[in-house]
C-alpha cells in the first residue's frame, strides 16, 4: 500500500518499523561506495593484456612511426582510425589525445575562452553574460566546467527522447548562448537514448551565436550491458547535412572499455574544426601518449573487436544492475515513493523521488555508512529543483556490498518520506 | 687567416672554391634532419625495459591504490615522492601528470588568462597590455605559448650567468609584467647552467605584480651528457626563504630520461599554489595517466638509479656533441666567421655567427637537403636582431649522418659569410 494512502497510526507504526531496521544498519558500521561511475575490478581484468602488448621497441614502430618519440600532434593515424570506425566518421575528423576526454572537453571551452573558436568574432573571454544549456539531470563533471568559466547554466529538462527540443530551439535564438552539453546515448543518469527526431533537431539547430558549441560526449557509445550494440548516428554527418559541419564537437573515450586511469580519449570535428584547433594545440603539447595510443589500438583493433570486449563487461555489469532494479521494484515501487529508468547501457539508474526526499535520503544513507553521489549534483548549480533526482552508479562494488548498500537506501528513503509525511 | 681580414682577391678565391664545395653537398641530395631536441633510436631503447615493467593487474595495486581506476588527481604518491627526490623538493609540492611539461606550463599560464592565479586580483583576461619576460636566444615553444596568449614578449639578453638580472630587476618594477620564461640549467639552447647568483636574485625579486609567475622549467635537471650530475638549487626552497613561495612554478618530465612520447611530467610549486591549482585542474581532469607513473617510477625507481640512466644516454650523446664541436673548432674557429658555447648536458649547441649570416646559412643548409631549427626560432616573434643565433639539434641522426649534416652547415655559413663580404 502507499504511504501517502496510510492513516497517521499507520504511519506511526510503519515509522517505528522503519526506523529501528535503519538503526540496525547503522549499528552495522559499514563503509561502502556506490557514488561514482567507477569500472570493478573484474572489468579492469578484462584489460590486462593492455599491459603487455607492446613489449619491445621495435613494437612501438608503426607505419614508419617510432610512437617512443616526438611527433604526431593529432595521433598516431591507426589511432585515428580505429576512433572514426568506432564513431562512424572519418579518420580526418579524429584527434586521438591522452587518458581523458573530459580534459579534451574542457581545454575546447579553454580556447574558445582564451581564443575564440573557429567562427567567433573575439575569444568569449571579451563577452558578457554568455549562457550554457544543460540537459537535467546531466553530469555533473560537465556542468562544473561551465561554471567555471562563468557560464550562467540554463536547465533544459530531460525527457525520454532527450532534451526537451521545443525549449532548445527557442534558447539558442539568444546570441548569449553559447554551447550545449549532450551525452546522446545512455545519458548520465538518466540512460536515455536521444531519439532520432531529438538529433535530427539538435543537427538541424540554426543557433543566433556563429560560434555556438554542441558538445557531443559519446562516452557510452558502445556500453551496452542489456542486449546487443545500438547502432548510434554520426553526429558529425548529420550537422554536416544540415549546414552546421562546425557547430559540432564530439568527445569519448576508452576509460569504460580498457582502462579509467590509462585510457585514451579523442575527440571529432569537421575538417575546418580540425585544422583550426590543432593550430591552438601546436602551441599547447608536441603530442599526447602514442605508446598507450599504440596499445589501444593493438589489443582493441576495430570496432567489431571491441564490442567483444563489451560482452565480457556486460556479463559483469548486468547482475549489479539487475539486483538495484529489482531491489527498487520489490521494495519501493509498492509504496510509491519513486521512478527510475532500466536503461540497457551506460553507468548509471536515475532514481526520482516523490519531490523534497532526495537530498535527505542521500544523508540517512551516508550516516549509515554508504557514500552515494550526493543529491542535486546532477542538476546546474547543484541545485535539484524539486528535491527528488538520485543517481545510482552500481558499478564499483561486489554484488554482495551492493545488496547491503541497495537496501540501505531503501530504508533510507522509506524513513525519509516518513518523516515527510508524518509532518 | 680570417675572412674578414682576406684581401678582394682571396675573396673571391675562397667564394668560388667553397661554392664548388656547396655544388656538390647539393647533387648528394641529403635528406638529414637537426632541427628539434629528439632523442635517437638507441637512446630510445634504453628505455624498452619500461614497456614490460608492469605485466599484470596486481602489480597495477600500489600502496592500496589501483592505478587502473579513476582517482587522484595530483598524481600517485610514489610517483610525487620521485620528482620530489629529483628535483630536491617536497612530495606535497608535486602535481604528477601527464606525458608532457610543456602542456603543463601553458595550463598554468591559461588558467591564469581565464580564472587568475592564487594572488590575483582578477583573471589575466580581464587586464590589457601584459608583458612577459623572455631570456633569449631561448626556447621557441615557450615564447609561442606567451605570443598565442597575446602577452607582449620582452626580450632579455642570456649572460654566461643567466639572463641579465639588472634588466630583469628593472623590468618587474612594471606591474604589466606577468611572468617569465627559465631553464636554469642547460638553458636552450645555450647550455647555460644559471649561477647561485642569478638563481638568488631571481628568487629574491619582488615584481610589483601581485601575481607575477617565474616560470622554472627544469627540462635538463639530470642530462649531464658529459661528466657528473651537477647539483642544483631547490628553487621553491629558496623561493619560500625570500618570502616568495608563491610566485615559481617549477616543471619537470621524462621526456628525455625514457620515452619523448610517452614519459611522464611533473609540475612543483608551494602547498598553496597546489591546493589553488588542484581546485581549478579538478574542474578539468579526474586525473592523469596514473599507470604510467607507476612504470616510471618502478623503472626509474629514484634520483640514484634515474642518474645511472643518464649515464647511458651521456655515452650516446657525447660523442655527437664532441663531433659537432670539433667540426666547428677545426673548420669555423680558424675563419672567426662564428662563436659556440661547449656544454656539459642538454640538448643543444648554440653557435652565434657574425651578425646577418643565420638566415642565410640555414637556407643553404636547407637547400642542400639538411633541416635545422629555423633562424631567429630562439628569439621573441621568431626575430633574432642580429641575425646571428643558430641552434644545432645533434641528438637525433646517427654520428655519421650528422658528420655530412655537420660539414654541410661549414660550407654553408662559410658561402653565406663570403657572399656577405663581397659586397
Amino acid at each position: 500500500m502507499k504511504y501517502t494512502e496510510l492513516s497517521p497510526a499507520a504511519l506511526q507504526a510503519e515509522y517505528e518499523k522503519v526506523l529501528a531496521e535503519y538503526e540496525g544498519w547503522k549499528a552495522k558500521g559499514l563503509k561502502l561506495n556506490m557514488a561514482r561511475g567507477k569500472p570493478s575490478r573484474q572489468q579492469l581484468d578484462l584489460s590486462n593484456g593492455l599491459l603487455t602488448v607492446l613489449s619491445d621497441g621495435a613494437e612501438c614502430v608503426d607505419e614508419g612511426i617510432d610512437a617512443r618519440n616526438y611527433g604526431e600532434l593529432t595521433g598516431l593515424p591507426c589511432a585515428r582510425r580505429y576512433f572514426a570506425d568506432v564513431l562512424g566518421c572519418r579518420p580526418s575528423q579524429v584527434f586521438a589525445g591522452g587518458s581523458a576526454s573530459l580534459t579534451l572537453m574542457y581545454d575546447t571551452v579553454s580556447k574558445a575562452m582564451t581564443h575564440g573558436l573557429l567562427h567567433s568574432e573575439r575569444p568569449w573571454c571579451r563577452e558578457e553574460g554568455l549562457k550554457w544549456l544543460c540537459p537535467s539531470p546531466g553530469y555533473d563533471r560537465h556542468f562544473k566546467i561551465s561554471e567555471s568559466f562563468g557560464f550562467e547554466l540554463v536547465t533544459v529538462p530531460m525527457t525520454p527522447d532527450g532534451p526537451d527540443m521545443d525549449l532548445v530551439e527557442e534558447l539558442i535564438r539568444d546570441p548569449k548562448v553559447k554551447g550545449m552539453w549532450n551525452v546522446p546515448k545512455y545519458s548520465n543518469p538518466d540512460g536515455i537514448i536521444y531519439s532520432d527526431e531529438t538529433i535530427r533537431r539538435l543537427a538541424a539547430m540554426k543557433p543566433a551565436a556563429p560560434d555556438f558549441l554542441m558538445i557531443w560526449d559519446n562516452a557510452y557509445c558502445v556500453h551496452e550491458f542489456d542486449g546487443d550494440f545500438v547502432p548510434f548516428a554520426d553526429i558529425l554527418g548529420l550537422c554536416e547535412q544540415y549546414g552546421n559541419a562546425d557547430m559540432v564537437v564530439e568527445y569519448a573515450s576508452t576509460s569504460k572499455i580498457t582502462l579509467p586511469g590509462a585510457g585514451i580519449a579523442c575527440f571529432a570535428c569537421s575538417e575546418a574544426n580540425m585544422k583550426y584547433l590543432t593550430d591552438l594545440m601546436g602551441i599547447q603539447m608536441i603530442s599526447y601518449d602514442k605508446i598507450n595510443q599504440l596499445r589501444h589500438v593493438r589489443f582493441l583493433k576495430d570496432r567489431a573487436h571491441t564490442l567483444e570486449l563489451m560482452k565480457q563487461h556486460a556479463a559483469i555489469m548486468k547482475p549489479k544492475f539487475d539486483m538495484v532494479a529489482g531491489t527498487l521494484e520489490r521494495e519501493i515501487a509498492p509504496l510509491g515513493l519513486a521512478e527510475w529508468n532500466r536503461p540497457k547501457g551506460g553507468y548509471f539508474i536515475s532514481v526520482n523521488t516523490l519531490p523534497g526526499l532526495a537530498r535527505r535520503t542521500v544523508q540517512l544513507v551516508k550516516e549509515a555508512g554508504v557514500v552515494m553521489t550526493g543529491a542535486g549534483a546532477t542538476f546546474p548549480y547543484g541545485k535539484d529543483p524539486l528535491d527528488r533526482n538520485i543517481r545510482f552508479a552500481p558499478s564499483l562494488p561486489p554484488v554482495e556490498e551492493l545488496e547491503q548498500a541497495v537496501a540501505v537506501f531503501c530504508c533510507s528513503l522509506k524513513l525519509a518520506a516518513l518523516e515527510q509525511l508524518k509532518k
